[in-house]
């Protein structure tokens, strides 16, 4: 941490810092400016994150160094992470799509989506179970039957279920039936279903916070990452602006960002971030050329009687449309897709 | 809901959806205007909301009537809501005030941050027994050794103890200690916390999240209200924007916009609203001054060693002033502080 | 500046970096922490601003320690300025009050806001005559006829015209019929007219812009007062945010912040903060409990009517129904209106 | 325009409703729904815009049918515009690239980049020679000088020149040397100038504001294309957010919804957008993906040394590299680069 005192500081005020440091175990290091004195604090970063020195006088700021980051940074493991689901891999030379309605309504719905999405490429089933809505009066999801439909319908396609966790109560039932759990964005934050999660071992897909810096986005990683489970995919998913023509907006910088900082794979869902289905062709062909290493995709065999998020899923054949496009620009990244 | 049609839109395209919207149930009302076509669509509210109508064709967009607020709204009940906590109450004449330490740290310093809080006039001793860190490394609270200093510490001083809890599992064990269950910001769309938490009928704090809309916000409180629990308070705790002087932007428009729009108590969290001491004083009278009900301040005995935000706490000293300034404030809006 | 060092970063970028700044003509400081060397760059702020280290290979992050702060500092000059208008005062104990339409539609109509706004205590007559309209399609001003009018009925009913110059063409011809210049949140970062305006000698009221930060607010302001003009006067009008219910949030910790960064007056403009007329009452107040030093209050005989803002207007009843509010306020902050 | 009434609205509310419509001239469509009466507004939109009708009692929101677009939309022109400066076309098949220092800073550095710019498939030498900076006491450009250099290594290189013009007062001045006119971000709702350059007829980069919407920036083209000049192209820059590891976050959603909506050509700028060298060649690979019909990119001959931006500009070798990339993803798109 480097402490930047104020134009006006006092001698006193800084001797007084001096020893704060000193008797936290840590050790201060001072060099004059032109115009502030500023003081390096050197030491273990625990004991300096507790450190609450803006609280004293003639302190001006309180500029961190380290990022907080450990086990997910690319400073402790260089390589690409490959995370393996079943058959399929995310973050190898394969784009990995996952691909389905919103919701989970019945079990026709969800095998006409599943045939298309599996014609179309798409190594993941995708589709909500238990669906935290806005509105206590919106759709809540078929639960543990949507559960049991996802099983079966893959089982019999040929897909790895990726579906959402919304808490701890339904950790074990949710993963009896799916291949790879997904924390939601507004759950990104939720430290005990992320430490559940990550007690659990199995692969998991953790959505940006609709309001996440990249960082803090990182950290909610580290949390899973440090109880052993490496299996981890990030998805960017959109975030809260005041642009009010999309959903969100689509942060694809924070994609190849994330990849720079990290070396977990990275997958981008342009269904969620801009809410309207006509703009997800543009932005899925813009997440591979940015450097996602999949995607995530909504397809409802009638998306205007989609009981969740139908103005932003697209039919069957605009789905296929889409992956013949991902697939050439995948060539040029240097991945392929099946 | 109301369907404006594409300036273009053939008519075959309202053709279609007429028929669709009298398939789903409801009833459409056709208005030609001088540039497009509009139709009302008239029926129950859960039928309409799940209409996706914009992914039909020579659709421009479709606009929501009703905000989706029920239980939750002055259209419902016209009176203010008047929470009930041990001796005290929140949203009735006397202005209720919540302090106390970010974490419980020690019983010492808890008692010390308790005798102050009650001397200046507080009715409530918060302080995290659990505390959702961003970073796994940084200090995560003393649990049920926390919750236990706080019932014993607020029973020897006479404060009633509000307290955050993070999840159903440890609902039970909260309850048993707290008086009032707090919803932090992070979780305010945990709706199964939400759910449960509503059914326990304690008195709740909900928290409005980082970027949460007032009506997201509302429509929280709706999970808690619609369980059988209507002693809910609102808290304002300040929105993610572009600012980066205060941690937050504390929205004080939200203050008054809640209590238009809905019976509930609001109270404002100045404290982490700014992240800034010295901004906590010109906030809470502002918020006062605005009609918040009430107060949640941080208050730590010596805030540079704080393990957790030490920056935005109040020492005893300066949080007494700010009572004697808040109890003048008061007066003014009809409003008394012990 | 302070430049950290990658983790990973190898002596000989430390060197080059070392050289680099040496080059400059700036003296570079070397601390090794734990984890990352560190590089204090000392020397004349000019000099260091210019530097683009990020640049070079093996750094993290530069962070600037200086805020490019100068004239508008308390750090320069302690004490509060106080702008002098006609036979008003801003930033002095009395609270400046600006009030009027949006824009000026005819006499009659400024007459009859101008009789209400001064009954109601307000020193200052606003009102548009060069409205900058987000569409071109809107009502755009009466131009010189409208600052005719402010100017014969500002004279007749005894208040001091402040009114929008939106450029350096028009800026004499304002001049000649203004008591105080206003600019824009649109034309916060219009350097141009900044300098212009700063030449001109002339009060000035400089809004911040939708999304401008404080320093950024502060550092337009330095580009006035450097041209010599001190008789600056800040507005905080709302900032952009995600949320829909206001037009914009009102950023009340601003107004603390501003005046404990600068020595200038900072008031509030409710009205285009909220959007919503039945909000503005307790935003003023508010702003006066945060410790403002004055208001801007759009204010019309006819709201409904309006050519402008009518949304966010007051009628004349309500205005004085707010001034009295006001009034007490002020009281309990040390103020005092007429 | 739509207005809903509120729940509890009485019938005198919306009989006084009625008539104010009636009295603009307009004329009023009642519609009863299950929960609230609404009325559509129907006539001229000039005489809709100006109603304020959210200020009447009983009403809860009165909603814009119309977007206020009209010569910038598709529904007026159906087929693309092909700005054409020079010998290079903005919006046709082959994409455009404008490419340069961010300022000018000498004859010998700006030829260096000129050279490599367009040894690399560049048709544009961008640079500032006014460049609006937010603080006053950095580099402000080299001004005529700085023209002077564009124009001559323009000419001996074989380039469009593309560079900003910050004020009507120099318009004449930028347009003897310029090729094409670049209104800032920061001036985008600068009307005066819009309005000025729209009157010149040269060809126009409209950059999108900070916190400009989607439908503002589309507005602010509006203004230059009813003087008559349609050869305008838009700029997407990114928006403000509160991430802070990008300097600001690029909205590509913005990109594909602008040719959706409007026939102009859009461009892409990664370079302000992400504010870091390392980001700028995926988000142009992004930004070419998503359907932009060019991009522009800071190039500087030693970019630790420049003037302005540096952390953001390619070398000249980093350049080649990103054309390279980009003329593949070029040929996907349908589009080619030289």
């Amino acid at each position: 941490m480097i402490v930047v005192m104020k134009k006006n500081a006092h001698q006193e005020d800084v001797q007084r810092l001096v020893e704060y440091i000193e008797q936290a175990g840590l050790r201060p290091h001072l060099s004059d400016g032109s115009t502030h004195t500023i003081i390096g604090v050197i030491g273990a970063r625990e004991a300096i994150d507790v450190l609450a020195l803006e609280a004293l006088p003639g302190v001006e700021k309180a500029v961190p160094v380290s990022s907080g980051l450990n086990l997910v940074s690319r400073d402790v493991k260089e390589s690409n992470t490959i995370v393996t689901v079943g058959d399929a891999q995310i973050g190898g030379t394969e784009l990995a799509v996952m691909a389905g309605p919103c919701a989970v309504e019945s079990k026709e719905q969800l095998r006409e989506a599943a045939l298309a999405v599996k014609a179309g490429g798409a190594q993941f089933l995708r589709g909500g179970a238990y669906k935290p809505r806005t509105s206590p009066y919106a759709f809540q999801g078929l639960e543990e039957q949507g559960l049991k439909f996802l099983a079966e319908v893959s089982q019999e396609v040929g897909l790895q279920v990726v579906t959402e966790v919304v808490d701890v109560e339904s950790l074990d039932l949710v993963s009896n039936y799916a291949d790879m759990l997904q924390i939601g964005a507004r759950n990104m934050q939720n430290f005990k279903l992320l430490q559940a999660v990550g007690k659990k071992g199995k692969p998991v897909l953790l959505k940006r916070g609709l309001s996440a810096t990249i960082e803090e986005w990182l950290q909610a990683s580290e949390y899973i990452l440090r109880e052993g489970n490496f299996q981890l995919v990030l998805c960017e998913r959109g975030i809260r602006t005041f642009e009010p023509f999309t959903r969100n907006t689509l942060d694809l910088s924070a994609v190849a960002a994330a990849k720079m900082l990290s070396h977990l794979p990275v997958i981008v869902d342009p269904s969620h971030a801009t809410g309207k289905w006509n703009l997800v062709a543009p932005m899925a062909r813009a997440a591979i050329a940015a450097g996602a290493d999949g995607l995530m995709v909504e397809v409802h065999p009638e998306p205007a009687r989609a009981l969740c998020d139908g103005n932003q899923s697209l039919t069957p054949k605009n789905f296929n449309l889409l992956m013949n496009e991902v697939r050439s620009f995948a060539g040029l990244m240097g991945r392929s897709l099946s």
